[in-house]
């Protein structure tokens, strides 16, 4: 349709992008080839950049560009205390909140049989080793998980899969509440949210 | 707040596209970290071709990736008349319309004296040129310039501008119908519409 190879090929790989159809790739790479040709060179430097620097962290799988992830290396925060959560972009939401101030261990998805994502494709043999190593002494104990994950049917069955994994290792293992969000209005709740916040209803 | 220049630096470029936001940016990274290297390296690739291989076509103005475009190729296409826009994206529009055979002049924008762009930043005076020659007898003589620009105040700017520009060439110089909605941006008008919009052209 474009009739230029090159230009296909660009919105081809643009409309892989989340939430780009092939409407929008064609937009957007009409603009790249409008823009000044500086601008398209800084965004392949910055791709190239993200690859060659940015990497996962090997204590907790974040993604950092030096050898450990700044949540890591902060002597600060408590080592008993680890945040689960599915991708980095997760940490940055319960960082802003201010509300945790432990370690956290990014699983990068979760079980879905559907989709044929089993535990052996996550780090929850790694989050398992972290808890053993606390439990021989090899490096401090880990008393409690915090699970960050996702109230849908995959996240359930990663919390039911690392609740059996993790049992009898002498830690408090928790997920965090789901609710009605704070400032939202109940009109607009829907079912299954509603029907987990009655569930979960605490003492006043 | 990613705290990873290298991350930061990728969603600043592409928060620069049009209609991704920072929120966007973000989202689009870390699906280009998620994703396989290869997905980054064939994005990169693809715009490096674009950069190497695409070029305005030294006749109308057009993208294209030979050294002239197809349209202006094109032997069966009547040499008399041409469409000016605004963009070469347009080109596709009035072409999947079928109700236009002749040739393409692509003005890489409108008359925006907000913005700063004068005729002098469009490819205007090649315009003006091309009907010359054809008086001149040195290209095939033009005897009709149908104007398919927006119907926006930048859009009825460049109208009157180039109906004074080309007053006395010997030539029928038209507009494409208000079949386009006002306001709206030619790129996504239907087909129907655009078809109705050349037949109804009228004179200015």
């Amino acid at each position: 349709m474009l009739d230029i190879a090159a230009l296909e090929k660009l919105v081809h790989e643009l409309s892989r992008l989340p939430g780009i159809g092939p409407k929008t790739a064609q937009r957007l790479a009409y603009h790249i080839l409008r823009a000044p040709q500086e601008y398209s060179v800084r965004l392949g430097e910055a791709l190239e950049r993200v690859r060659a620097e940015v990497h996962t962290c090997p204590s907790c799988y974040n993604y950092t560009d030096s050898d450990i992830c700044r949540y890591c290396k902060d002597p600060h925060r408590a080592d008993e205390s680890i945040c689960v959560v599915e991708e980095p972009s997760d940490i940055m939401r319960i960082e802003s909140s201010g509300a945790f101030r432990g370690r956290y261990h990014v699983l990068h998805g979760t079980i879905s049989p559907l989709e044929g994502i089993g535990p052996q494709d996550l780090r929850i043999q790694e989050l398992i080793q972290k808890v053993n190593a606390g439990l021989a002494g090899d490096r401090p104990q880990v008393r409690e998980i915090i699970l960050a994950l996702d109230a849908d049917l995959e996240g359930d069955t990663t919390v039911l899969y690392l609740a059996k994994a993790l049992q009898n290792k002498n830690l408090r293992l928790s997920r965090i509440a789901h609710g009605v969000p704070i400032g939202g209005d109940i009109e607009y709740v829907d079912e299954r949210t509603m029907s987990r916040a009655l569930e979960n209803r605490v003492e006043v």
